[in-house]
């Protein structure tokens, strides 16, 4: 039996005792998180969200590329959501390569690398500042007042801001 | 008080009974889950996911862009993940706009348009097709032999997979 096999058995049981088929689409605490995709930070148990609560963008290093400015567009435009939550963390797999390094693997063993960049960074919170820095600068997202950034500490459990 | 600054009240409770100190970068699982950032989906919930269990990559619509190829690339090269789960949902906002429609009513506030597609959909089953058939071409995905594609309904907490 595969991992997704098992997890589907979980699925199933999450459906039958399953009470939530009232909640609206617009995210109910109008907010938006981007984080990174590390399986050790879980964001809806550090934030205490809900279902119904709030937008939850993920990817490799919690960074903004393209795509994230795309979905704070539609979240922030279609949905109403009007803070955002940027969440880097410690021990991340992005401070443990570099593009360079990385494409060049790629392309040692295909003969062909990828046209994105990694986004692989060497300081935390300055990659959560650069973060910030892009969203700011973006012209399609009109909400920006509340746009805070964080270092989540995966030794601790602790959330700390980055000014 | 800001909702962001009341779920930093969460993060400090999360902190406090923390015990998650010791997990390794790596999934445990070694599964990574690609879901829409809608709020009413909580993958851990539904999939019954710990905290070092996988990686969990999500943006507006789940769909699969440079960014989502990017992460996976990442997950699969250097944190070892083998299976790739992908999640849609009924009652979907990218079900009530076309990308032509949003673009235009950009343009028409800013006089700008955002260079990216903003991967409206029509229909969720051939989306997922779409969203499993761009992790196929890609060449950069080294492992696909388990890349499977569901639609999680908001009104009954199930999940159905896409064949």
């Amino acid at each position: 039996m595969s991992v997704t096999d098992e997890l589907l058995g979980n699925a199933e049981r999450y459906a039958a005792t399953f009470d939530k088929g009232h909640l609206p689409l617009p995210p109910a605490r109008h907010v938006a998180v981007l984080a990174c995709m590390d399986a050790r930070l879980n964001p809806y148990g550090l934030l205490g969200l809900a279902e119904g609560d709030a937008h939850v963008i993920r990817n490799a290093g919690g960074v903004v590329t393209a795509d994230e400015l795309r979905s704070l567009a539609i979240s922030q435009r279609l949905l109403g959501t009007t803070e955002i939550i940027l969440i880097h963390h410690t021990d991340c797999g992005m401070l443990t390569f570099t593009d360079d390094g990385f494409k060049a693997s790629i392309e040692a063993e295909l003969g062909i690398k990828p046209a994105w960049a990694a986004e692989a960074f060497t300081d935390l919170e300055a990659d959560v500042r650069q973060s910030i820095g892009r969203i700011l600068a973006d012209p399609f997202i009109p909400v920006k007042d509340s746009v805070r950034g964080f270092v989540y500490e995966v030794e601790t459990g602790k959330l700390r801001e980055v000014s």
